[in-house]
């Protein structure tokens, strides 16, 4: 009875930045309620007016945080950033929404991320043996000492100079009382967009955020670039090499269908994910359905380049609650029936190709399939618009450890017979980037191959093995710990 | 920033009874989850052990009322009914939530009302001439009073001769602690069916909600019929003779695809509408694309009549919140923007058929023209699902007032160039009742002709005049007050 | 950990009326805050503009439900009644909040009442049997049943006609579009005054209402009198001959010692109390220290009479929350702890006159007792201002059942034992008597004495008989049954 | 119509520990109970089980943040420390509730802190161009860092590092997974004790939170001493030699009457204040009364040296709202008139004397004249226990600035003017001294005399500047900036 899908990957943020407006806040509001899918558990705004910062941050939906104007009264300033967050860790989960504002030698600073860091525990010990102080698990905060430590004579440089020391996944907003700096990591696993409205710049995760406020997209962050602007204009430094390692599943199954990330419409990708797996993976149906929403464009490619009808076969439920407490074992058993209901007039005798986005744990797919079986599909053909996924992710999406991904344990056989279906394929790797507007080299593509680009620190490192001990030979553990030196 | 769609009529409520079964109200509350499209404002659930009624209440979404399991745990006994409503009218708005419960000689008595009354006032008027006291303004309370004042000897008997005296729209569940009964007013307005699980017997107003919890559909309530349920069983009395007026909006917009409702599958209504349309009112497109989601179905019945591709050119934002206090102009701009969401990949340089099931005010649908107008939309070409809507209706939708509907005071020419496409048709009269799968005459369709089935008592018909006198002309006013006879 | 002292009787209500002031609700919940003291779970205001009638009330204190000034733009009109609440009975605890406002043939009527009907389930049976709809278990719905059966022509006319027909407890207030209608039952046991203040008329249940607004006192309303305000001025009409039976718990207890009601000062009687009681009951000792803060004005008579000194000995902490949530034994057994802390260097080493304005169940005193013994009093008399309970309260009074009232069931020195003092004297019937400014045959001392002077009817006596079954003499109740006549 | 008395000085807090009882949260929150007149805007509890701290805090009484048992359950372990607010400063309010918790490189830890430092933005300044990040503006975090910062080996050194460096006053409590520290001071401006129940180990502001969970009073921790308690039990650490400036103004206002502080009873310094107040300043009088409650006892204390009785003229409603939002003038002239309210019985045609702690502003008092001259009395004469206020406080005490203290800038004979009474006098100086126990250079008495006994920082000086530019005299201001050396 809650949003989460335990069954797909969970992107960690959404940010959105806007300089130069009077309704600021408000802009930025409108900009996350575009990024929403990005992020549902908390929200937050920090505006400034030149000479002070001024935050809002709560639980909740951007709507339920934001549900009054009147709050917005109190984010003063032409400049703001925003932030949606999907999940926190760590005890004091209030304390890690964001943006995070702090007070350092140079100011106040505010900061929006999104990614994850993989040194970050390796320097957070380091500065703490220097006497400082943390207040929370999140690698933000880290970010925020780091530039506070840094003597460089402006804030442009104190963020190069931190950013040097970090690795991983990062895109970042840092609001200051007069500056805004935009930051994105050298192998850019994140999207982040520039764009315009008359005077007014705007950073935002997805270019749908830049449509919504009528804003016109400029261009993509760059791996490795930080953008300044302030009352001079907009600057940019590049502070390292890039080395491109966008995440593919941005495409596959995070991003918005209408907007367009890493030079590409996800519109497209998804289509052509569809199209090719057609191609991959063909079968002999009667109708072609979506698990909705986020594979729809996949099934319709699939249907095109099929010849096989697409049709509208599960309708999803939109009014599901934020939280249900302590659910009883039966109102445990609901909640995918809830969720998706099968159109038993589209649906009945019926040989069904169900296209998939991704298959994380399979489990609410178990069940989806058993609703079809109930309404009385004749043969049930899976057909997942991307590899399995095997492999944890340590840049920024949030896997379930990784002995509960089926795919990483399971081959497609196996899984089709836990499924119950007639026949499950998947995307190859190969047909997955071909599906892409890009080298394949320059994606990232390591929770489907285990390849990972960037270095993991000793405390991911034995979190990973201590994630492992029970199922994972000792031996593929060592093969990847290996890869990543 | 708020759920409803004032562009679309409002259905008054949706209802779920469940009879014998020791978690009567965990099943009704996810019927009524299933339900929850047919009103979002409020919910509650009554149960009953047998030897009294307890009951939980509340303003919001299903959801957001039975939040926690621990509620259920007051919601005693094997029987229970459930009520969501969509829209309160008069100053205590919580009083009005459903279903309401009331003690009388015969001990405490719970209903929950899907319709409206057409000669509730004058009945109010009368029982308070003799004393009655009324706590809020609905019909509902006067059925209760009503049945208080019968001296039958059974519940049944009381409720048939309450029934007999008032006119209108009404599917009904009442529960006592002993019984449960069923009644649906002779014209068949709104939809109630039952279904079985086991020994459960299951009311709900659509198939869905029987599908949701595993019950079987057995058959539709009979207009003018009330079945009793007890330890005895079901049974059933005949208390008027059926003259079916089924309300065809609810194949159009109000049920749930995947819902069988009036003997007929909506999905398959929705998709035949769509080809009648596609037949009716051809046109030379690139694509069709629907206003999600529920025009989805009517759209891909256009297409596979028309050959021209399914698309999905609009995505919408399901993350809205409940309320948005004190929207500034500014803010207040932005609502449709952030609900549809246009895919530029799929739209940019088309021409496209625009699949709506019905206009009521125009106001949404003229800002969705102009955001496909921004993306470079070459042709917009509006296919309406249904005729104008040109009357307001009295038995359970809640339209605006006439004023407000573009279809009563404009040709189709003078909407299109309203709405600046570059075609609109709407699907006629007959067109829309061979979709369905019944006699023609067996539906209401007074909101696009007028011929109002059942009259109106003075009150009624007093407002219907006072909402008219600006625009409307008086000589159609009489005429249709005179065929209310 | 919460404010209600079961060691007292529960008074049911206060009752505020504000006629002819533009800032009507807001002088209402002044008023009521001066009433506070009168009832602590629930308030509400009734407002009317001449037109309609505006209502706000909610569970907790004046200050919690009306903790905006934006509340009272809604409470329109230059006339407005209130009401506070002790405690609810029944299971819709929401519902019971007082004004209760209703719609009858003749328009909306709103009441507020304070008391208790001693015939209340006979009258309702009755009216139930002819088709009566009752929504509450309370009294006071009955008495808007019964004004809206009358078929009298003026408010005033049908609130005559149905208070002939109750027994029992009752100060009334209400409040319809035009009028403020008063009453007073014929016994006077709850007490009523009225107030000016320029044109504005007041009323009241104590005249500390009346000083916070700065309105002058005028007079009590007379036991059998109706008074109603509208435009035309005040009428009065004289509806029963009165028969005075005002309970002498106001004096003792419940009123604010700052009110004049029936005809004395609080203050003067109180301080009147403590010196005959200093007479009755003198003791040697080196302090006298009250039970703060209700015995405080008893206190400083007993010393002022027996010459010895005051001190103030305990202190009671005010900052009690309004609820605990599932206390665990050992936080329950800091209850009274916390409530009351002896100041030690006032009582150590001393023998300490503890006066006490009455003693209902003892619990809490055994605890202050045991207290006192801890920080190292020699000596511990227990005075008490008035004399043992022993009888139940069907008059408004909320007292524990029968067999809890430790007066009913032990001599003065089986209390004394139990409560480990050193000398217990409670004041005679006599003494307390005395101290009043009125005769003593115009109080009610049922509870002293177990003389009812109204009838009860046969539900109240039911279970009156039904608390009894264990502990009561059977006798001893059939004579007080025979009293009751 | 909220609680703060702006007419008082206000304390910034109350802590409390618990080390060594299973249930050391419940008693801790018993303590805090207790504590509550220490402060009311916020309240927390901080636990450890030996690996972990838990904590709860929250905005509002202790009884509202902790209103649920099941909140205890989180806070596991046999050692906690809490802490009762009276306001905070900036933005970010409840950042602000303590006791805080921040991470350092050696583990949690937590504080909670009663006083004001007088070097904190100095110091902080330094730390920040060291690249420390501050998330609060208060002085409490500050010591976190320098504690964080220090080499020491343990938490005990560390802390006598940290305190060594820091100036001004502070009673402190801190928590670490493994040990509880203690620390006052070198001058004990604020009251801190320890107490034994058992095994376990309690510190407390006063002792009456000590009384309220049965624990023994063992002593006072010594100004410029260090307690640590931890599995080997309780060490003593002396950092600095005591300079004894104990706050004059606890023994006058801020304590509990029934606690022990300074060595000295509040009860009898209170009495003994009202004595030689009344030698001090005697009059021809019929009844001394008090403004309830903090002036009750030295209202006795005057009445028994003077022979003038002592009644209870003014009753206080202790039914007042937490907060009250967007008053209205009219409302907010009602204010006092709410809270105290005149026993008429006893005021009228009286010549009284009204006994007075302190006056700070006047505001409040001027109100209570004014309604007892409402009621009729004959003469006021105003004694205040205490000399007037003239000088600001920054070791704890929260005054309103300067130009509204009304002692500052106005004779006795012009108070007496503004206040509209017929005589008012102040004790002397040296009559509160010879009040109390100790020796007279052993308190601080800055706000009476200006003597500061800490040197204040250029931070502070400036503020103290910037608050008199309009109306100090500029030679005052220097004397006294030049007597904090």
């Amino acid at each position: 009875m809650h949003e989460y899908d335990l069954d797909k990957p969970q992107d960690h943020c959404g940010i959105m930045g806007v300089f130069g407006h009077p309704q600021a806040a408000e802009l930025t509001f409108l900009g996350l309620y575009a990024l929403q899918h990005r992020g549902q558990e908390s929200a937050g705004i920090v505006s400034s007016d030149g000479s002070a910062l001024f935050d809002i941050r709560g639980m909740g939906l951007v709507a339920d945080v934001f549900n009054d104007q009147a709050k917005f009264n109190l984010l003063s300033g032409n400049r703001a950033i925003g932030h949606v967050r999907y999940s926190t860790t760590g005890a004091s989960v209030g304390n890690n929404v964001q943006p995070i504002v702090m007070n350092t030698k140079d100011g106040a600073l505010s900061v929006a991320h999104n990614g994850n860091l993989t040194n970050a525990l390796t320097l957070r010990r380091q500065l703490e043996s220097e006497g400082a102080i943390f207040q929370t698990d999140s690698d933000t905060e880290l970010l925020v000492h780091l530039i506070a430590r840094s003597k460089e004579p402006t804030l442009t440089l104190r963020v190069a100079e931190a950013l040097k020391s970090v690795q991983g996944a990062f895109s970042l907003l840092f609001l200051s009382k007069d500056e805004m700096v935009i930051a994105r990591d050298p192998h850019g696993f994140r999207p982040l967009c520039i764009g315009g409205r008359g005077d007014t710049i705007v950073a935002a995760s997805e270019t749908c955020a830049l449509d919504l406020i009528n804003a016109t997209y400029v261009r993509d962050v760059e791996p490795g670039e930080i953008l300044t602007i302030s009352a001079r204009g907009m600057e940019s430094f590049i502070y390292a090499p890039a080395n491109h390692h966008m995440c593919v599943f941005e495409l596959i199954y995070f991003s918005r269908p209408d907007s367009r990330i890493f030079g590409d419409s996800v519109d497209r990708a998804r289509r052509k994910l569809g199209k090719i797996l057609a191609e991959e993976a063909p079968v002999d149906a009667d109708i072609v359905i979506s698990v909705p929403d986020s594979s729809n464009t996949s099934a319709i490619g699939y249907s095109r380049a099929s010849g096989i009808k697409f049709e509208i076969g599960l309708i999803r439920n939109h009014y599901i609650g934020r939280t249900f407490i302590n659910p009883s074992p039966f109102m445990r058993s609901y909640h995918t029936r809830i969720k998706y209901n099968p159109v038993i007039g589209v649906l009945k005798d019926r040989r069904v190709v169900l296209v998939e986005d991704s298959i994380v744990r399979g489990t609410t797919l178990k069940k989806l399939v058993s609703a079809l079986r109930n309404v009385g599909v004749k043969e049930i053909h899976i057909r997942v618009a991307s590899p399995p996924v095997r492999f944890p992710c340590f840049y920024g999406m949030d896997f379930p450890t990784r002995k509960e991904l089926i795919g990483a344990w399971n081959s497609p056989e196996e899984i089709r017979d836990y499924l119950g279906v007639d026949s499950l394929k998947y995307l190859s790797v190969e047909g997955m980037l071909a599906a892409t507007a890009q080298e394949p080299s320059s994606f990232c593509k390591a929770c489907f191959t285990g390849e990972y680009p960037v270095h993991l620190d000793e405390y991911v490192s034995k979190r990973l093995a201590s994630e492992s001990d029970e199922k994972w030979a000792q031996a593929e553990l060592e093969r990847i710990l290996g890869s990543l030196g």
